[in-house]
C-alpha cells in the first residue's frame, strides 16, 4: 500500500486540515475553532475537493453547536449552519453533508461528532471502493497492461480526506502494478494540478509530467494517453457532470480519440434534485487570473460536461456507463 | 481606422523590433544590431509571431550581409543563414522568407535590404487583405450583426508587423461597428494572450474579456461565443494547423458547438512542402511551465488542428472552405 495525505480529520476533540494554500512548499496542518474561521478556509480554498468540503462541513456543524449549548442562540446556529452550507456554490457534497448533520436525533455535542466521523468514514471508504473499482473498469476496457492516464486538478487524499476519486483510481492502478505515467493538467487559474497533484504523486512515488491545460487535448491527440479520469464537484440526476473547468475540454478530445473518458465520484456527490441546465457554474475572482490593472476577467471555476461526452461514471456502489 | 502597432521595421539602416517580453508593462523598442542578438531575440520570444518573426529573419540577412562585405567570410555567412533559419522551427515564414532573400541577383546590401521591405510591406499589405476578406466571411455567415469573438494567443500587430492575421480580422470587424467583445484566452505557459492581445485590444480601444485557457472550450458551449478566429504557425499542404498550443481544444468546442472555427493565414504561411505528419512540434523548456524542484514537465509550444475541425482558412489571397 502506498502512502496516504489526510486532508481533513476530527482528532481530540479539535478540527485539523492541511492548508492546501501553503503547499507544496510546507505541508502545515491547520487548526479550525470557529465556523467563521471554517467558512474562509473554504473559500479561501485551504480545504477544497468536493468531499473534504463536505467532511470539513460536517464537522463545522459540531463546532456550531458546541456555540449553541454554551450561548443559547438558536439564530446564531441557524446563521452558522447556513453560512457554512453555502460558503462554496457548486459543491453538492457540502449542503448534503451539512444537512444530513441536521437530521440526527437526538443532537448533543456527542452525536454530531459521532455522525461526523461517520461521514468522515464512509467517504474513505468510498474512495477505497471507487480506486477498486474505477481500476478494475480501466483492465475490463484496455487490458492489465502499463497505463497512461491523464487527470485535472487535484482529485487525491487532498480532495476527498484520504487516496481520494480520481487519483485514488490512479493509486491503485500504482499498487496493482499497471501505471505507467500520470500526465497533469496544471489546472489554472489556481494550479491545484501543479501544486497538489504533483505532490500527492511524488508522496505515492508515482511517474508523471506537469503540463498547460491547453496541452491536455493536444496530448491526447496525439495518442499519447490511454484514458482520462476526472473527479466531480456534481453528478446530476441527468447525468451531467460539474468539474474543475478544463475538463470538459477533456472529454471532447478523448470522444474525438475513442478512449475512455471516466469520471470518479462518490455518490455523495450525485445530486437527485438538480439537471444539467439547473447548475449554477460558480464565478470567481479577477485576481486568480491576473493583477494587471483594468484587464476585465471571466473566471468560471466549473464547468459542465454532457453524458454523451463521459465514458462511464464510477462511484462508490456503482458503474453507470 | 483604429491605431496599431508595428512589432518589427528597418528605419534608417537599423533592425528595431518591440521588445514583447516588456510588455504590457513598457513599450520598448529595441536595436538588433548582430545576428547572434536576432536569434536570441526570436528564441527569447521578445520578438514571436510567425509573421513578425519572417520579416525579422529577413531583415537579419541584411545584416549578415553587412558583416560578409566587411569579413569576406562565406562560412560566417551561411552559418549565420542558418542560425537565423533555425532559430525556431515551427513556423515556416522564417525559412521561406530567408530562403527569398537568398534568391535575389545581384546580391548587395542595397538588394538584400530592398527585399526585405518587400517582404515587410507584402505581410503588411497582406493583414489588411486578410482582415477585410476574413470579416466579410463571418458577415456572410453569421450575418451583420454584433460579434462575440474568441481567439488564442497573440496574432495582432505584434505578431504579424501591423494588424496582424486573426486579430487583424477583429480589429476589422472593430472599425466596421460589429464587435461585440472579444474573449482572449490567457494562453499558457508564456501568457500571450493576457499580456500582449490584452494590451493591443487597449491600443485598439476593443471591449473585451480575459480568461484561462479551459474557459474557452467551456465558454463555447456555453453559448457565449458567436465565432473563434485563430493564427497559424504553419498550413500543411493537406490543411493541418499548426498553431499555438490551446488552438485544438478550440477547434473540438466549436465542432461540437456548430459555431465557425476559423484560420486566418498569409499565404507565406502555407507550407507546401509539408503533411501534417511531417510537422515537428516544438517542446519548449520545462521552465516556462513551472520552477518547482523536481516536476518533470511536458511543454509542446504548438498543436496541430486537422481540416475536419476547420470551418475556413483565410489567406491574403483565398478562403479555403
Amino acid at each position: 500500500m502506498t502512502e496516504s495525505v489526510r486532508s481533513v480529520d476530527w482528532v481530540y476533540g479539535r478540527l485539523l486540515i492541511v492548508d492546501q494554500t501553503k503547499l507544496p512548499g510546507e505541508l502545515i496542518l491547520k487548526e479550525i475553532n470557529s465556523v467563521e474561521e471554517l467558512v474562509t478556509s473554504i473559500k479561501n480554498l485551504e480545504i477544497r475537493g468536493a468531499p473534504s468540503i463536505g467532511v470539513a462541513g460536517a464537522m463545522g456543524v459540531i463546532l456550531a453547536a458546541k456555540d449553541f449549548y454554551r450561548t443559547q442562540s438558536v439564530i446564531q446556529f441557524l446563521s452558522d449552519v447556513e453560512a457554512i452550507r453555502s460558503a462554496r456554490p457548486t459543491a453538492v457534497n457540502l449542503a448534503k453533508c451539512v444537512n444530513r448533520m441536521l437530521d440526527i436525533k437526538p443532537q448533543t455535542v456527542q452525536t454530531f461528532t459521532e455522525e461526523a466521523l461517520r461521514i468522515r468514514d464512509e467517504e474513505i471508504q468510498a474512495c477505497y471502493d471507487m480506486g477498486r473499482r474505477g481500476a478494475d473498469l480501466l483492465y475490463s476496457i484496455l487490458g492489465k497492461t502499463p497505463l497512461r492516464l491523464m487527470t485535472v486538478c487535484n482529485t487525491g487524499g487532498l480532495a476527498a480526506v484520504e487516496r481520494g476519486t480520481a487519483l485514488g483510481v490512479i493509486q491503485t492502478v500504482l499498487e496493482d502494478g499497471f501505471l505507467e505515467e500520470v500526465f497533469v493538467m496544471e489546472t489554472r487559474p489556481l494550479l491545484q494540478g501543479a501544486r497538489l497533484t504533483t505532490w500527492e504523486l511524488d508522496v505515492m512515488k508515482a511517474p508523471y509530467k506537469l503540463h498547460v491545460d491547453s496541452a491536455g487535448p493536444a496530448l491526447i491527440s496525439q495518442g499519447r494517453v490511454d484514458a482520462v479520469l476526472v473527479g466531480a464537484d456534481r453528478v446530476t440526476v441527468d447525468l451531467h457532470v460539474a468539474n474543475k473547468i478544463g475538463t470538459y475540454s477533456l472529454a471532447l478530445a478523448c470522444a474525438k480519440q475513442e478512449i475512455p473518458f471516466i469520471v470518479v465520484a462518490p455518490e455523495s456527490t450525485f445530486d437527485d434534485s438538480s439537471k444539467g441546465e439547473d447548475v449554477v457554474i460558480e464565478f470567481r475572482a479577477a485576481e486568480e487570473v491576473t493583477t494587471l490593472p483594468g484587464v476585465e476577467v471571466l473566471n468560471p471555476a466549473f464547468d459542465l460536461t454532457p453524458p454523451d461526452l463521459i465514458s462511464a461514471i464510477v462511484s462508490d456502489k456503482r458503474v453507470i456507463i
